[in-house]
């Protein structure tokens, strides 16, 4: 029996023990967040699954972890011997957990969760799924947190002020724009557990999440106080002092709920449902009028000020500068056969460490040579690692975090000859690519109506990909974060003036390559007519495009002339950085096409 | 006092009889149409206005009528001297009636409504509102209705059949469609009210609503048996006969309800929250589960089966001879200063009229010269019409009822010099049509992701139009047919083979002059790959569009070629019906352009 079936079954004595027949583990944390700090790896500890997404669900005599298309080789590999079962998530007639256990179970069954652990939303999901069936959710129960007595403590990875400098706004003018939210919205309080909404709103930065430069709190804003729940050991006496002189207050991390419960009875509480956990809301007496909807600080702070602006874009130079190096360094060591998918990915890393302001990579980096890139979040490994060779094409997803702004672009390399089909596909994808970072469009647009800009020249030969199109990105932050996105889904929120977000069309072609080419654009004001005020984006990302892979005959001249002008563009940034070596190298990479 | 005035009066006492603070009286009618017949104007009746959307709303000491920008300039004339004030829908800061009603009346007051004329969407909406501040809701009065003694009774003009051979499938395979819905669905019982759902599932059609080939009826399928309520003297003893023999018992219209509460213990019921009146679903026992969705034959009516495209596609040839002879007399009588607007869509019906097919008008004609263009849904008539001169652009947005098919275009047309402002905007706008006209897209698209192709020409000049781009059509029905459309607004509709949709964008200078062009649509299979399967439109309408318009040089190659196979198309298949004359006329206005 390996140790994962004896932990399960541990759990099942505990279920047994509190009358339970299923209960359910997800891979999330009491902030419903991507990454997860070790302490919150419950759903790992159990079954040894470590993907990004799955849930676990325990019954008497089985368990099933639920996760998608990303993760079932992983997932497979990974539950050998465990005797929990993989359920493959988004195949034709794979039921959720959720309908799962409501058609499978009998009515007056017992399921318990962490509600800590699941949203707002989500518990009422499975509230409105389980009543029908008569079955009962308990939310109160940490069975399974309770098995894992070796259960590391949550990290205390102290702070760091994010200075006015960088940040652009004193916290003091960032609690002030959220109390007019407030009022805007006719609430009293705010109540978030977002760590990249405190973070931001703080003016603080930490280390407690991989790739996610946030670290574990709560906070209340009312019209007049700000409440902190925070380890207090996080916090240097320097920025107590500040904080204290901001006039905000201190308070164990774990006093939230207490706290919630003793609100003020005039308190009208605002609170984002799909970014909370459960028992915050349920610690909130039934009595307080309570606001849902988009988290106030998300909505903030996805609009970047003039200064964060004006970082943003001195990052992105020191991001190309890397990039520069790397793929000039990527050219020349790919035909001595040295260079690995995972020596390629350390060895830009490198590049990126050069810069001052690095803090640290925005998300694992996929770095995927020939089929690999056919796999949409493939993750190297020492498993899978293999040597890029001089033939094909070399796909890579990185970001960076810097003190300056936050970073994610994908190019696609050849790395020798390719087929008439990849290039075909490396043009369509660019034409994609154009397309949207081209778009005009009017006040009230949404991600929705702009998806299909990146879509249409696929489309027309029968081509298309199965992700969204584009995500918003932090400043020092989330490398996705919301509200906005470009997705064939409604989202409902507009896109604005001073939003960053990606353009990352792509075409996969499974067990042959992967094409997706990535840069993030700012959105901003085109100009004012009678029929209203019209947007349009500017591209951010500095780094040449591989035209060996373009079809010239392709692209309309208003394309080409596009990627003509970005490529300018990316030479007359990059040079002034850059060693006469490298310029020359990129004065090549960027040079004019079509001009035959 | 007006008259209006005085039913006012008399509809107050009423409402002080039985306690009511406010009542409220819709534009609508118990199967929630779009046009209504003479018996359920009982908003006009009691205030005198006459458009197709408003709302009044009567308190004992103040009556507004709640309407949109189409209408305010009427609503002012017809509502003078009555004492009910406008309300400006639309306009910023201007709440709808019901969030009004909230937030102006104190809490225990009474609001009565006819429950019958409100969907029960709506229905919930309003409870919904009033509930947080207290107000009471009476859905079972009829104040309004009776003040009105002489009040018309329900039409009860005759069915007639609508065969086989013209509707593709027969009633009896129509009912088994809806079965094996139900069955898809787990429901036992289908309720329907929706008028264009029983004359298609029926295969009759008649004549009690302007435009709409529908007649009064509602409708319950189950797995065994099927219930028409409908007054018995609009079946001839033939078509008596027929439904006898198909198993198709006939009840008297008003036994639906009744009939609904007596439903059997075992049934679930499916019904479309959005297009049957409240006083439906409140009938059936709180008991009987009820599952809610887009209505089961709104969905199976959209794919038009290949009978139906066949005759489609003929009656597009008989609509287009009509509008050829039309526009070449156009082209000839205007500058002897003899064509009004009314006499110009007079003189259309006539051509029309000439098809044997030809059933009648399928909406209220737009025949709009200069300045009126620019109203959206300008409605001629005696006081605004005006003398077509030989100069600017004239606006004509009309279609038929056909045995065959129903039809709806829009063309803009040049009746002497234009400024260059006209021709700009015409060019954007054809472009945009020819985008959509031309889309290539997957399975599970949506016109939400779509209607961008039709404005991206303009969005690109800061232009832009307030309305959808496209709307479902009937066949032989309602010209304005869900469930698909092709809107900014995302209702969760696929677009799939077998559906006609129309195709308009247009621009709207205000004082100037309006521009739209409208083909309808039938999206069709364009053919699988390894992502799976696409589908693109066919454009169904034959008529030429006014390359005097045009400015060639702002269209790209693909677009010329497009308009000028659509003119070849046009010729090809028109000129077979027409004589020389007509035909030499045709050859001129389908030249091809671009060629020099």
């Amino acid at each position: 029996m390996s140790d994962y079936s004896e932990r399960i079954q541990e759990l099942r004595s505990k279920m047994a023990a509190k009358g339970i027949d299923v209960c359910i583990i997800p891979g999330s944390d009491d902030h419903i967040n991507e990454y997860l700090s070790e302490h919150s790896k419950i759903r790992d500890f159990l079954c040894g699954f470590t993907g990004s997404a799955g849930t676990l669900v325990v019954g008497s005599d089985f368990a099933f972890l639920w996760t998608d298309s990303r993760y079932y080789l992983q997932a497979e590999e990974q539950l050998e011997g465990t005797g929990v079962k993989l359920v493959k998530e988004g195949l034709p007639d794979i039921p959720d957990y959720i309908n799962w256990i409501a058609d499978n179970l009998s009515a007056g069954s017992k399921v318990a969760i962490n509600g800590h652990c699941f949203s707002i939303n989500k518990v009422r999901e499975i509230k409105m799924a389980f009543h029908q069936k008569q079955i009962q959710l308990e939310t109160g129960l940490t069975l399974a947190e309770d098995v894992w007595t070796t259960r590391p403590s949550l990290p205390d990875n102290p702070v760091i002020e994010h200075p006015e400098k960088l940040s652009g706004l004193s916290r003091i003018q960032k609690i002030d724009l959220v109390r007019q939210e407030l009022k805007n919205k006719e609430a009293t309080h705010y109540v978030t557990g977002s760590l990249d909404e405190i973070a931001w709103v703080m003016n603080l930065r930490g280390s407690d999440i991989p790739f996610n430069p946030v670290f574990h709190a709560f906070l209340v804003i009312s019209l007049d106080s700000v409440s902190l729940y925070i380890n207090p050991n996080k916090l240097t006496s320097s920025i107590g002092k500040k904080l204290s002189k901001d006039k905000i207050r201190i308070s164990l991390y774990q006093d939230i709920y207490s706290h919630l419960s003793e609100i003020p009875d005039h308190a009208v509480v605002y609170i984002d449902p799909q970014r909370n956990n459960s028992i915050l809301y349920s610690s909130i007496p039934s009595s307080i009028p309570k606001i849902e909807g988009t988290g106030l600080i998300t909505s903030l702070k996805s609009i970047k000020n003039d200064i964060e602006i004006e970082n943003i874009k001195k990052t992105m130079v020191e991001d190309g500068v890397a990039m520069v190096r790397f793929l000039k360094w990527l050219e020349e060591k790919v035909p001595s056969g040295s260079v690995s998918e995972l020596s390629a990915a350390q060895q830009l890393l490198e590049y990126r460490k050069q810069s001052p302001n690095f803090q640290g990579e925005s998300f694992n980096t996929i770095s995927a040579y020939g089929p690999h890139g056919a796999i949409v979040h493939y993750s190297v490994s020492k498993n899978s690692d293999v040597v890029l060779k001089n033939k094909g094409v070399f796909l890579l997803d990185s970001g960076g975090q810097y003190l300056t702004g936050t970073t994610d672009l994908t190019r696609t390399i050849g790395l020798g000859p390719v087929n008439e089909q990849v290039k075909k596909d490396f043009t369509l994808v660019l034409k994609g690519h154009i397309a949207l970072a081209c778009a005009i469009f009017p006040t009230g647009t949404r991600g929705v109506h702009l998806d299909i800009l990146a879509r249409r020249p696929m489309w027309e030969h029968k081509i298309n990909y199965g992700h969204g199109t584009g995500h918003g990105v932090g400043y020092y932050l989330n490398v996705h974060e919301g509200p906005q996105s470009i997705r064939l889904q409604d989202n409902g929120i507009e896109i604005k003036p001073g939003m960053v977000t990606s353009n990352e069309p792509g075409i996969y072609r499974p067990m042959e390559y992967g094409i997706r080419i990535e840069n993030l654009v700012l959105s901003r004001t085109f100009g004012d007519s009678d029929f209203g005020t019209f947007f349009d984006f500017e591209t951010l990302t500095l780094c040449p495009i591989d035209t060996s892979l373009i079809i010239e005959k392709m692209l309309s001249p208003k394309e080409m002339q596009w990627l003509n002008n970005y490529h300018e563009k990316v030479y007359s940034c990059l040079a002034p950085e850059l060693n006469a070596e490298e310029q020359e190298w990129l004065k090549q990479k960027t040079r004019s096409i079509g001009q035959s």
